[in-house]
């Protein structure tokens, strides 16, 4: 039949950010909804044996399993920007997903992606030395994971440049610069909170390919996978309001890379 | 052909075991000597850098390299006994091992044993459960790594039952019991510090399989792996001396698995 | 004057159990039940800055402020025996201890008890060398410090051995073994949850000094102080529920130490 | 009698910082020879023990023990910038302050002075809102305490600001740009290692208050303390020579303040 392809759209979600007897965030649910979980690996949060009933509880509700390497910064949860060398950011990167993939091992499952976090995300969204170290751990770990990175960030320039493949990453419920960034949290507009809002926001992302900024500019964005966050009040709910809405649309609600075509790239 | 085939030996040797600034152990020198390194796994020592620079060296100097993994026990550099259980035990063993895995992937080279560290050795070697803990988390990780352990241990048996190739470590340089076990640390003849006597009692080991006790009886031992340490005053010309021992009696010194034969036993 | 004089009783809690992000516990609303809280002080659970609000909250619900150390071994909460020399647990002590007595000035707040967490708390109550360790420590760092522990322990023979005041902890939600000791978790009778029947043990155990244990003989107790666990579903009301029984029977629910009369002892 | 009166200057040396089984710097020879050692908290470098044990020789050679405390980042030992809150820096310094007044306190010892690590010691030398933290924590712990920054730095006049005595350090084995800041590492003439020069140039800091900078021009110094560092090569005797060069121009090293005259101020 004649007519447009179904659009694919990811979903992923920060999870197992607990630590020993430390819980955060509706895991169990929030899995039901979510497409990709991005699975702390024990710097900035998640110990071995939550990083590993993760990875298994993602797997019983079909979602892609990916790392999400950040800062060995416990206490400050991995928000805190830190000077650390490139070399040293490649191997903790190398470390953290390696210890993840061999726990995704033994639960059967493949790692599919990458996607740092807290304030080495942000670090290597600006600096081209970090991104290049985030991009060469990830290859040096296995060449067919995804990176994950902000729009016209360093890390998808380096992602592409290591051969890897990319997934551009938007946020439905931040408000946007005109230049494309994040509006700063505690200015206006910076947090979306009406659920029929986020949903319409997404829509206009993933289909149309474009946000209108705080400022009233539209701004154009690539939307291969939209984060919803786990820690926020009503989550899980959240999370499925937009889902429903996603797929009411049409969309198919699906891992970046699909179990079928490894080789795919959506990004 | 006639006359006896080669007898080989592995020596291997606790390394990349400092953190951060600190150093712990003539490294490089040691790894001109041993023909395996177990290297720390970031949880009782070693770092992501130092687990790479580790990896790196011993590949240069032709050592296999294994990982060390241990409790999450820094400051008491996991020799305290902890009563961990087994399921934890698994999984932080899975984590370090597949930690350095990664690490070794980066750096060309697959890690080709697991020696566990300290006081986690030592419990898993008397305790069934902890081994197979042990075992398992290495099987889940790669069924090809070889598992050290005492001879007698839990951990060998364990290894064995899991499917896993073996390798039976003998140390030269300490005494032993009637019964097979290492002779308490301060008691005597706990130690052995000629080079000469250490030389001497390793040759009985490897040839002979046997190890004459503090009490005077003879033991069976069966010594796939002479175990050097590192962090004892003139560490690296002890282990050299050891090497020049061994070699001059028409021994082969070699890995536990020859890179070429990765299926092969000596276990 | 005739009459009885009134029987004080203080109701203590572990609370500041959080770190990070993360969070343990109501202690908002505990913090105005119980009359002593053992602050964590970040070696099993705790930040500086948790124990800092923590300090500031207790003072301001009038509670007595306490440290509660415990082993370096945030990943177990501080639950898992270690085998660690007495020498260093004395040493350990020292420094948490020491860390919140800093923490406690600057908030205008002086220590009133130690009581041990996990682990540290159930060795040291049947070793006396850990029990002495833990006395020098509190000793160490201020004599007037109360020390808390089981009735009958070796922590509280050491403490008076020691020279300090000493508090017997009861449980009035656990069950007892004819020996005095508590009922192993998991047994019949571990655990009591009918908050009319913890209310009726807490009272018998403070005006008759005794307790009946899960076999049916009446044990001897002493009661200075009950503890309430924080970290159980509707901890805050069974507290509540506990001190309105206590008073509501004519006791006074006060910290161990009143702040008038530091030199006393209800110990 | 007229004349005049004897200068005095301290010597001060970073010690204690070791963790677990590691070492760093020859401490008990340095002990010797300086006149107060800053001795790492447990965060940046030390653990309980090392840190008791440090303030034990110190006290035996009489050198002045002062806290330094540092980063929560034992793996880059407190010198990778940080952006943490001025909030959580106050209490992580009241918090390691506090840990080492107790260990000094179990020592028989008092702490007489305060100086930051690595990278707290920089950005709060820069950072207003984080010397201001630092000085609030000191304050907090012990009006007495001295604190120890660079001359003209955002650390002297916040300690001054908040009613602390201060000390100003000096580096007579690195050079100064024009505007009294140290030379970057890796520059022209950033370090100075021969040391008669080094002797000279803390004899020029010390009797009159200036420095050459690496471009020749003069730069106004005070010199309450001299920082000679514990970790390069020939730490000890470098260190025995600067004392022997400043005792024999007639200047008398002491600690910064003298145990005798506890409100004295030299800063």
């Amino acid at each position: 039949m004649e007519g447009a392809a179904t659009i694919h759209v990811d979903i992923n979600c920060d999870l197992g950010e607990g630590f020993g007897v430390y819980r955060l965030g509706p895991d169990e649910r929030l899995l039901k909804v979510v497409s990709s979980a991005n699975v702390a690996c024990g710097f900035h949060a998640g110990d071995p044996s939550i990083m590993r009933r993760t990875v298994g509880t993602a797997r019983d509700c079909g979602a892609a399993v990916g790392a999400h390497p950040g800062y060995l910064d416990l206490v400050g949860f991995g928000r805190r920007e830190m000077r650390v060398a490139p070399d040293e950011v490649e191997d903790m990167v190398i470390y953290q997903v390696g210890a993840l993939a061999a726990m995704a091992r033994a639960e059967g499952v493949r790692l599919a992606h990458v996607k740092a976090h807290g304030a080495l995300y942000n670090q290597a969204a600006r600096d081209p030395a970090l991104a290049e170290a985030l991009a060469r751990a990830v290859a040096a770990v296995d060449r067919e994971l995804i990176l994950v990175g902000l729009p016209g960030s360093e890390i998808l320039r380096a992602g592409l440049a290591a051969g890897l493949q990319v997934a551009s990453e938007v946020f439905a419920d931040r408000g946007y610069l005109a230049d494309g960034r994040l509006a700063p949290r505690g200015g206006p507009g910076a947090l979306v909170t009406d659920p029929v809002e986020v949903a319409r926001r997404a829509l206009l992302m993933v289909q149309e390919g474009k946000v209108v900024a705080v400022t009233g500019e539209e701004v154009a964005v690539k939307a291969d996978t939209i984060c919803v966050h786990g820690d926020s009040p009503g989550a899980a709910e959240s999370a499925a309001a937009l889902r429903s809405a996603l797929e009411g649309a049409g969309l198919e609600v699906a891992p970046m890379r699909a179990p079928a075509a490894p080789a795919g790239g959506d990004a």
